[in-house]
């Protein structure tokens, strides 16, 4: 997608919601969030939304998240000691594997800040392979959820 | 102090709060956060004090706070994806130096999880020296709210 | 670029080396580099070219990098108490932006274990706007000491 | 120990080296190592010994490491791209428990810029209490090498 479209994106366009204080380590230099902290504030959305909505327990679960690819477009900068407001989707959803996009906002401003996101493949632990039968059904019902790919290939 | 003490340290003992959301990264191996983590989560609550109830503003106030030296007792492990109160006191306010105590709270658990901080001087930006006039007043002030030194050396 | 080109990399395909050791931090939960933290390794070794060969002084030069988008590739994992060795290249070289790649290796690996890298605008520290007459000059010939970038617009 | 007595540490009052490249992330808003760097910095050659002379395998080795107190003290600021040499000494073992001291240098300056480190209590992986029989052989016969506690309590 776009830069310029992305761009438009809304809290509305987001199915899932959380705030997250920063920190003063995540300020670089220059008095704004270091532009590689957005990839540690994607990671926690999507963990958390795995862990507490779609049964993933990250020590013993029998399949676990490989990212693959990554990517962000970075707008306008956040900075501490600023809370931001996440809102994860998923615009893709294969048998195995699932591509997230994260909004980030400053809390209380409509404007976006930036937006990425990556593609996890799901793999056994054991083997570190996808399973025959595709990711865990409780994560897929849980990704569903705040899916926007019209045609899930299920 | 001793560790015995600290570990009695309640939320009323702190008289500034603000809660931390825990990130994915902040966990090791051993599936807890890593202690080093905590670290980062003092520099956060107290760095947000000072810009928020004390007027710093770090990109240009004429003086700065160095840290010189800090130390932290580790009592419960806590672990992404928990929602961790902190809670701020000042143990000890000199005529530059303050020193800073940080309880760790895992959010709605009345023990205490961790408890450290450390010493700040404040010196003058372009010097690196401390001011003969001592900290600013307005952070003094600030710190005053928060502090437990029954005598500060005024 | 596609993935599967960009999984040929190899070490002579980057004009700049610099070596990282890994910290223990950097694992996740599950024993390997946290994805995130390859985004801190790109920031590193881009940076410190900035700063070393091409006299960029991020206190007080009068323009500065801001990253406006960011992307990688992960192949295969790395994991703390690796070293690795990092190559930076240019692959395309404006007016005021640049955009980088940096490979990563596990230090005697022949193989690419991720790339990925970012697109940076030089700004006006004053204005944070492009200059009218584009970045400043020692930045962009010691860009063009690493640049494949065939027929750079200048 | 005293600040006063630490500040005059040198490089040969330690028994094991690493060098570390510090990270663009690393600076903080007033253009030096942020204070709470240092830790991961401890954590990350307290770990590597571990793991490489004392074969602790954090994945699956029957007893882990659990950090109960930790210390430093900050004397000269050090900053990214700057190469830091860290030493690591062992200053007191004890049946089950081990305290660390690193010592952080800047490469080529014999002055000591940070001292720090922390005390860990070994514990079996399953039940988080520390083993009747103590730590393990193999970790204890690497500690010692770089103890300087003259009658560690065997």
């Amino acid at each position: 997608m776009t830069s310029a479209l992305l761009k438009q994106r809304r809290h509305k366009d987001y199915g899932f919601h959380l705030e997250y204080r920063t920190r003063w380590s995540d300020n670089d230099m220059y008095d704004h969030m270091n532009n590689s902290v957005y990839s540690f504030l994607f990671d926690s959305i999507i963990n958390a939304y795995l862990i507490e909505r779609c049964r993933l327990h990250p020590p013993t679960s029998p399949q676990i998240g490989l990212v693959i690819r990554s990517n962000a477009d970075y707008f306008r900068p956040v900075g501490f000691p600023s809370i931001v407001d996440l809102g994860l989707r998923v615009n893709k959803l294969g048998k195995s594997s699932v591509t997230y996009e994260v909004g980030v906002f400053e809390r209380g401003d409509e404007k976006i800040s930036a937006v990425g996101g990556y593609t996890h493949v799901f793999v056994e632990r054991e083997t570190n392979r996808p399973a025959a039968t595709g990711m865990p059904e409780e994560i897929r019902r849980g990704l569903e959820k705040i899916s926007l790919d019209e045609k899930p290939k299920l």
